[in-house]
């Protein structure tokens, strides 16, 4: 079965299952013991941060070893915010960060912090000067100063180097340019990018999670350059610099850093490779199914992510009938997962959020499987929308209302988008429809599919106003 | 190289290599997604939270698995107090608990909290009535109400099942019922007998480690009790009912789950085995090795761990020794150690704490390796001590003072007590040694060493009453 969610988690490179089989037996015992068991686990340890180190551009003295991506990223933004703590409690980040980030945030936040979110364009990219415009400098920050919040000055910046769900690349090196002259740490989070591209340079704290790569799953990686301020927020431990309880993992370690070596030799030539698939993916569906829109930065993008969304299509449906054809890919939208809420990086992004399929493919990834999964997803997201009747002509316009009301009260999305293309061929060219939805996707979903159709997005009243019980209206005027 | 340090992790058990190797390929699927390999991660999951209930006396749907023992106990703390606040903010623990849970205590009490330390005896073990009138019931708790402190009552106790150090067996069978009529929930850190002996039941929080059960490293066990209040310090997560962020590690904790249930099914054999090789190391040391006290619970105690204290020598030059002549063991205390201060469970037990060795057998260490540790224990002993001029005669009393100085200003244990040991016969039976110290360990040293050479410690004196310019002298009267 094709394997296109390495986004998700990548499969265990090969060197990396050969060196954990070969670190059970050598580095297993307590690397802080001092017989000849604990010593050589010592050794392995050691060697494995020095690798860690080098591919990613730090010093051994400057990595820590977490338990997960996730806790590299939060210990990250919460160790820094409590070591700068003195300089202010504002913290900045983009609007596309993985949500790992966002609950640390929403930690700092819950704390009393004040947290500036900063917004990408339709692509899903950062402006490095927008980013640069929220620092607050701590020389003419602080509560009351020039360009001051109640948080003071900005005590850390987060941005990703590369986007998670849409394989956007961010300006990295010059945010941490603007980022270093305001004299603003700059928190990396590297998880989708290391190992397959070079990470820049200019950091002051890298979160990286192995399993990414290729490694096994319980390593992540936490880099803090030399002289940034870390104040740890968990209880005190003597490993890992002091930044992470409990007994090391070398074992796996040790599989982390050999697969992260591989694949990095691998890069170059492998990237090109899976770039050259996804262009082929992000050239041909539109072509192969209507009313798709594919997202993200076409030319600053990750070689091995791509993202589409569906017009019409539940997400969920859509991955379970394409796991049904064999092909394991992901969603950023799930409209009917247990929280109700699309993608927060689709919607900071203005793009469609419905029917939403994210591709990332695995190092290896085949041409061949990458080519049947294009013969077979215009049928498959033919067999999902062909029970909406959307090929159905309109009725014919028969003495048209100005304004067409569709009740869409009660129901979930992507229906109000659906109830909307089908009934909008009832009212003449310059008539309006009003959709009346009380699921907050609509919000996002109807301009989107306005912008992908034509349509003129005429904006929101009370539902109310047509005689809706409650909710909104979306207007949409017909262009003809 | 025998290795007799299973308390500080335990060698991969074969059943938990195969499991991982296994899981590896069946389990590396993110257990979150839709599709088959992510579905075949999820039941893989499930079936090893089962298997982890079911041996821990838990349901599946209180257990969630953590990156390790050390984060299972720190967030069993912290998640407990914080779903309790409102009930106090209290902390009640033994004086004898693992350095991760004191850790977790000292954030408490860093942030506002109040924490009471419940003494142990001399073997190391709680009395369970004293254990229960550190607690301050809700009812009557409260600032300034009835047995009411600053805290107010008390949010959570912790007691371990059995010490790490000294193998002790406490009795959380009887504290269980006793916090149960007081209304506080029990923490009960069962790192060190999990898979070894059946968890008493009672516990409102428990925690567990893998690796020391013979899984792998990386996967640790935190069990909340439904009804028992918990919040998560840590930012939201969904998995593992939000308690542990990061992606979650099947493979490893279906390895985890599967020697789990192995060594439970060998258990009774081999703890009864193990039990009798310990007895030996028990019986034998003291006729083996002059000035040696065996220390921890002679009868409530675990099978695998004994832990003895040898006069006159440095623990990590003993370590160092055993390590040469092919022994790998642990200790509790180390005065060379970065942090220079004993073991905090010897000094609570109020026992020697120099040279300090723990033996814990793994799952079936080697009778012939035990005799072979016995036999090169004594030579190894003799070979640090030779140096130090023990046997030397004391010199004859010629004249003695009343009271003889012995100057240990600026040296580091165990000289203060080598020096006393060396000059104490220069005094008549009836005369005082003053021995002057600045080491914090001779508070405990010198009355350990008189306690088990008969001699009578007689307190503590400014050393600025005999001549000294800083530190205690401490009087000792000789008996004999």
């Amino acid at each position: 079965m094709p394997y296109f969610d390495a986004a998700s988690t990548a499969p265990l490179h090969p060197v990396a299952r050969q060196a954990l089989t070969a670190a059970l037996d050598e580095g297993w015992a307590d690397p802080a013991r001092l017989y000849r068991d604990g010593r050589r686990a010592r050794m392995l340890l050691d060697a494995a941060r020095e690798t860690a180190a080098e591919v990613l551009g730090a010093r051994p003295d400057e990595v820590s070893f977490t338990t997960s991506g996730t806790q590299a990223v939060q210990l990250g933004v919460l160790g820094a915010l409590a070591g700068n703590r003195r300089t202010g409690r504002h913290l900045v980040h983009s609007a596309v960060e993985h949500s790992s980030l966002l609950h640390a945030a929403e930690v700092h936040a819950a704390a009393g912090g004040e947290v500036t979110e900063v917004p990408v364009d339709r692509l899903g990219r950062v402006n490095a000067a927008r980013f640069a415009a929220a620092l607050r400098p701590a020389g003419v920050g602080g509560v009351g100063g020039v360009g001051g919040g109640v948080g003071g000055a900005t005590a850390l910046a987060c941005l990703q180097s590369a986007n998670h769900e849409v394989g956007t690349v961010q300006p990295v090196a010059e945010a941490a340019e603007l980022c270093a002259a305001a004299g603003v740490p700059l928190l990396v989070d590297a998880a989708q990018s290391a190992g397959r591209v070079p990470v820049p340079g200019g950091w002051s704290l890298l979160a990286a999670s192995a399993h990414k790569w290729g490694g096994p799953a319980g390593v992540g990686v936490l880099a803090v350059r030399k002289g940034v301020r870390y104040s740890s927020p968990l209880p005190a431990d003597e490993r890992e610099r002091g930044r992470v309880p409990g007994f090391v993992n070398v074992p796996a370690i040790v599989a982390a850093a050999a697969s992260l070596r591989a694949v990095r030799g691998e890069a170059e030539a492998e990237g090109a490779r899976l770039h050259a698939l996804v262009e082929r993916i992000r050239a041909r569906v539109p072509q192969l199914v209507p009313d798709v829109e594919v997202v993200g930065d076409p030319v600053h993008r990750l070689p091995h992510i791509v993202t589409f969304s569906c017009l019409y299509v539940d997400g969920e449906v859509l991955l379970t009938e394409l796991d049904r054809a064999g092909f394991a890919v992901s969603s950023g939208s799930s409209c009917t997962s247990s929280t109700l809420t699309p993608s927060h990086v689709l919607k900071a992004m203005g793009v469609l959020t419905e029917g939403n399929v994210r591709v990332s493919l695995p190092y290896g990834a085949e041409e061949a499987d990458v080519e049947r999964f294009l013969e077979v997803l215009p049928e498959v997201v033919g067999t999902v929308r062909a029970p909406l009747g959307l090929d159905a002509p309109p009725s014919a316009a028969s003495a048209p209302a100005p304004v067409l009301v569709v009740n869409a009260l009660g129901r979930r999305c992507p229906i109000p988008v659906i109830e909307l293309a089908k009934r909008i061929g009832e009212v003449p060219a310059g008539g309006t429809v009003a959709v009346l939805s009380d699921d907050e996707a609509a919000r996002l979903d109807i301009p989107a599919w306005c912008g992908m159709r034509g349509e003129e997005y005429a904006g929101e009243a009370p539902a109310a106003d047509y005689g809706g019980d409650r909710g909104t209206a979306y207007l949409v005027v017909r262009r003809g």
